[in-house]
């Protein structure tokens, strides 16, 4: 996997010459918090239907499939109506092999060499990634000290940098921070008269928000999806990867005005969404209700966590936690070797995540026998760590 | 779709303006032999095996899949070890969302701006596709007016544009020619030696083998994955789409040295081959007698059909035949408007595909009974075209 076994003779893209592949450890632990997952799987109603859905598709399975993938357009419209009260039609929604591939087509439509992109750090680790794949150059405005997004320092960077894409995150990962829309609409606004470096005079930004974790928002809090038919110039990301439980089958999808869909057709590999996909993705849909009922509960136990996390003490002072409106936190804030205690409870079997600016760790919400695990684990590894470090 | 729907203020990368999303139109119509399809569907076995090990998958959906696909680069294994006698190991085989994406993939690692790639016209037309989406450039060199491939102006090609891909293709799409392994080996051993532009001395082009029709071949016929553990800087393109009559499902896969097969892991999406696709890709691989149970009768049905043709005339000259080791022929050769052609076998229900040089059509074998229809409906669309150019 590193730089060594590469062997020098391959044309390996110059940029990518000792770069290692994205992606967590995918570890054989007990207990794994450490990628967002939805700890809940498919009810055996759910298990059924896809069963049913990808038998007809079987039968069928020597044909392409739908390369408009109507139906599960269709699907995604039904859903953001009921889950976001967003009025869309088909023209204005697009599935990719999860958010991850609809990450790369937007970054494939408007970016390449001479344009650039910006994002408000800490954000998403895999953005720069999308970036690079794409030659796109990847900027970034400060969020906050509390992570919250700075939006007159965003324009700035906006007003300096000129992107093409202008990438939010609502919540932002992996802060769990949330987007407030007028903040939202502010950024909108300003980049619907912005420029794009090395375009055409009354060619503007696009904003890219990405919604991978927003049904795990307080209720009442409305999505970006409701904004796509006032501006022309919105995107917003979205995944069955989280809320849904759905990780497995990889669907993203985006909800965007009509133009926006058109250039990501432009770029999209032909038949890039499989029939078997389709079908497991609509039979999610068939048990929407069904499907959401465990975030509520996901909620509460990130609520409770919060509290809980605030009322330890690691090195004699309380654990931080940002504020989050998704099914993970982030924590400590000031752990001065957070590799260490990564290390504890790994060793412990339980898994969670080292990202975001140093001093912080990552957990997401698991079932609650898992948070029992974590919350005694995360003591004892606290300790353990806290004790080396008093005999040094 | 078109130009005219995309608002003008979007950023759009330059490159892409005017540019129509690639696809054959995707049409119903009672007889399809436009996309190479396998007319034959999977049994009822095959749909078993597939709802099953889907079922299983279903069960675990909420959590990402395996990111390193081992079992399914396990089947390709054996696989490839049955179907072409490749001895191979899972370090060398990496699947993805049909080889369109196994092509990308190789663009993403190898390609990019200052980069050239090369192919032998006429070929598959997506190549161009791969080459633009990565910023590559795409050059060509002439194939021979029978369409075997003239290994010396591809050499002196590969000498004066010095790409770091060479990408050929076994057999040839949308011609059928085969690619004799003299000539594949002079090329490899060429490219061994061969300078990459942009690239550090010592960098040498790596070659592609675009089998996606392989199993078409004549008995006997060596495919190019035998090569393999020979040469570092091969890399051989597979797809279940044909033969094994899983288009629905989009699987593709590569066999090559265990580098470049590292060079596609810094690039691919994280988890971009769904729990679902896995495991119906195993499933299918679970019947792999039967699925390519057809693939002899087709091999007979393209026969049957290339020789008909051959008695047939156009224009009171006998249709030309290329010689083709795929399930498709490229007939006519002295078409004066193809174009009228085919849209008097799509108004009779026939529909072909209109792709390769000026004057040539292409047709993809279907069942029996299928090609009847395509025999009767292609001699009245011919006299019919005849019959107009009469009047005029």
């Amino acid at each position: 996997m590193s730089e060594g076994t590469i062997p020098a003779s391959l044309p390996l893209r110059n940029d990518l010459i000792g770069e290692e592949p994205y992606g967590a450890p995918q570890l054989d632990v007990p207990v794994c918090l450490n990628v967002n997952e939805n700890p809940y799987p498919p009810s055996h109603a759910v298990v059924r239907s896809i069963e049913k859905r990808v038998r007809e598709a079987a039968a069928g399975l020597n044909r392409y499939p739908d390369r408009e993938h109507m139906e599960l357009r269709q699907a995604f419209v039904d859903y953001l109506a009921k889950e976001s009260q967003a009025d869309l039609t088909t023209d204005e929604v697009w599935g990719a092999n999860g958010s991850n591939e609809i990450m790369l087509q937007l970054f494939q439509a408007f970016g390449g060499p001479g344009r650039n992109a910006i994002g408000c750090d800490p954000t998403y680790s895999m953005y720069p990634e999308y970036a690079r794949d794409t030659f796109t150059t990847w900027n970034t405005a400060p969020r906050r000290a509390d992570f919250t997004l700075d939006v007159d320092a965003t324009i700035a960077a906006i007003d300096a940098n000129e992107p093409s894409m202008v990438v939010l995150t609502s919540p932002n990962n992996p802060t769990g921070t949330p987007l407030p829309m007028p903040d939202l609409e502010r950024i909108l606004d300003h980049c619907q008269n912005a420029r794009v470096a090395g375009a055409a005079d009354g060619v503007h930004p696009i904003v890219v928000v990405d919604e991978a974790y927003i049904e795990f928002r307080d209720p009442g809090t409305p999505s970006a999806t409701t904004l796509v038919g006032t501006y022309a110039n919105l995107a917003v990301s979205r995944t069955m990867s989280k809320a849904f439980a759905f990780a497995g089958a990889r669907v993203g999808y985006i909800a965007a005005s009509k133009g926006i869909i058109d250039c990501l057709r432009i770029v999209r590999m032909p038949y890039h969404l499989s029939a078997v996909t389709q079908a497991a993705a609509l039979a999610g849909f068939d048990h929407t209700d069904e499907q959401l009922s465990q975030v509520g509960h996901l909620r509460e136990t990130r609520e409770a966590t919060a509290a809980w996390l605030r009322e330890q003490t690691y090195a004699g002072k309380p654990l931080e936690v940002a504020p989050s409106q998704s099914n993970f936190l982030m924590f400590g804030g000031h752990f001065d070797d957070r590799g260490a205690i990564f290390d504890e409870m790994l060793e412990r079997g339980v898994l969670i995540r080292v990202v975001g600016p140093e001093g912080w760790l990552r957990v997401c919400m698991g079932t609650d026998e898992e948070m029992k695990v974590f919350r005694k684990t995360l003591v004892e590894s606290m300790r353990a760590v806290e004790a080396r470090a008093a005999t040094r």
